[in-house]
C-alpha cells in the first residue's frame, strides 16, 4: 500500500505535485483578494455583501488571475496524471527529479509572469518549458505501456 | 492489483472521490437542461438547431452553473490526487474518513449555496470549510515524502 | 511498483488517457496558433508584442477552441480518475477496453465537432456517448468499493 509513497522517484513527484496544487490554491486566494480590494464579484449575492449591485462587475485584474487559474487546470492537472504513471515506469531518480523540477520551475515563473504581467513573451516561454517534460514523459509512457496496451 | 481498493482509507477516499464526479457530471446536465429552457446556446450551430441564430447568447443562470462547474474543477480534481496520494501515507480510518466527509460536505452545500444563490457568504465558507481537509492532506502528504523526495 | 503498469487493463487504460492528454495539449497550441493569425490576445502584454494594444480583444474562434478545451477538462480528467479506479477492480480486458475506447472516440469526435462546427446535434451526441462507460465505470466502482467504504 505505501509502496509507491517510499519509492524515490514517485516521492519526488509527490513532492512537487502537492506544491504545485498549493500554488494553484495560492492564484484563488489570491483572486478572492482582488475581488474584495477592487470590488468586482461574479455573482449578484457577493456583490450586495459588499456594498451593493454596482459592484457585480468585471475587473480587468481579476480576469487576468481566472486566466492563470484555468491555464494552470489545463497543465498542472495533466501533469498530476502523466507525473504518477510515469513514475511507475522505472525511470531514474536524476532524470525523473529533472522533468519535476523543469515543469515545477517552468510553471512557478509562469505564474510569476501573469500576475505580474510581464514582457511577452516571458509567459509562453515558461509554458513552452514546462511543457518539454510533459511531452517527454507521455511518449516514454506510451513506450512503456505499448507492449501490453 | 486490487491491494488498494480493498484499502478501507482508500475505498473510503474513493466512495467519495466518485460521487463528487458525477455531482460534476450532474452540473453539466443541469447546465444543458438551462441553455434549452433559457434558449441560451454557446455556439451558433446549436442556437440554429433550437430555433435560429437570436439564441447564440449568453445567460446569467447559464453563466451562474458554469461558474459553479469550474470552481468544482479548480477543487475536487485536485482532491482526487491529494485524497489518493494522502491515502498511501497510512493515516487512521476515522481520521481520513472525516478529511473526505468534510471535503464532501463542503463540496455539496458549495453546489446547492451556487445554484440556489444563498445569500453570501453561504458559498464562501462552503469552499472555505472544504479547503481545510486538503490544506491538511497536502501538509502531511509532505511530510511523508519528505524522507523520499 | 511497476505492478499497474504491467498490468493490461491499466496499460489499456493509460494508453488512452495519454493519447487524450496529447489531444488536450494539441487544443491549447490550436488556440496559440488561431491567436497569432486571427491577432486577438487575451493578454496587453501579448497584444504589444504583436502589433499593438488593439489586438487585446476576442475573437469568435479563438472562443471555441477555449470553449473545446474547458469541455475535455469537464469530461477527459474525471475519466483519468475514473479509468484508472476501474482498472483496480478487476475487469475484463476486452469489457474494459471497450470502455476506454468508446470514451476515445467519443471526445476525438467531440473535438472535430467543436473545432469545425458541425452540425448539431453531433458535438452533443459525441458528449452523451463518451459519457456512457464513465458512468459506467463510476457505477462499478461505487459497487467495489461499498463493502470496504
Amino acid at each position: 500500500m505505501t509502496d509507491l509513497i517510499t519509492n524515490g522517484v514517485f516521492s519526488c513527484f509527490v513532492f512537487y505535485g502537492v506544491l504545485l496544487v498549493i500554488k494553484m490554491y495560492i492564484i484563488a486566494i489570491i483572486t478572492g483578494q482582488v475581488r474584495l480590494r477592487k470590488k468586482a464579484f461574479a455573482n449578484p449575492e457577493d456583490a450586495l455583501r459588499h456594498g451593493g449591485l454596482q459592484y457585480h462587475r468585471q475587473d480587468p485584474y481579476v480576469e487576468r488571475c481566472r486566466r492563470a487559474h484555468v491555464n494552470d487546470m489545463e497543465n498542472i492537472l495533466p501533469f498530476l496524471f502523466l507525473g504518477a504513471i510515469y513514475s511507475m515506469t522505472g525511470p531514474s531518480l536524476a532524470v525523473a527529479r529533472i522533468h519535476f523540477l523543469v515543469f515545477f520551475m517552468g510553471r512557478m515563473l509562469h505564474t510569476i509572469a501573469y500576475l505580474f504581467a510581464l514582457r511577452a513573451p516571458t509567459r509562453s516561454l515558461a509554458y513552452t518549458v514546462a511543457q518539454i517534460p510533459c511531452i517527454s514523459m507521455a511518449v516514454q509512457i506510451l513506450i512503456a505501456v505499448a507492449a501490453y496496451a
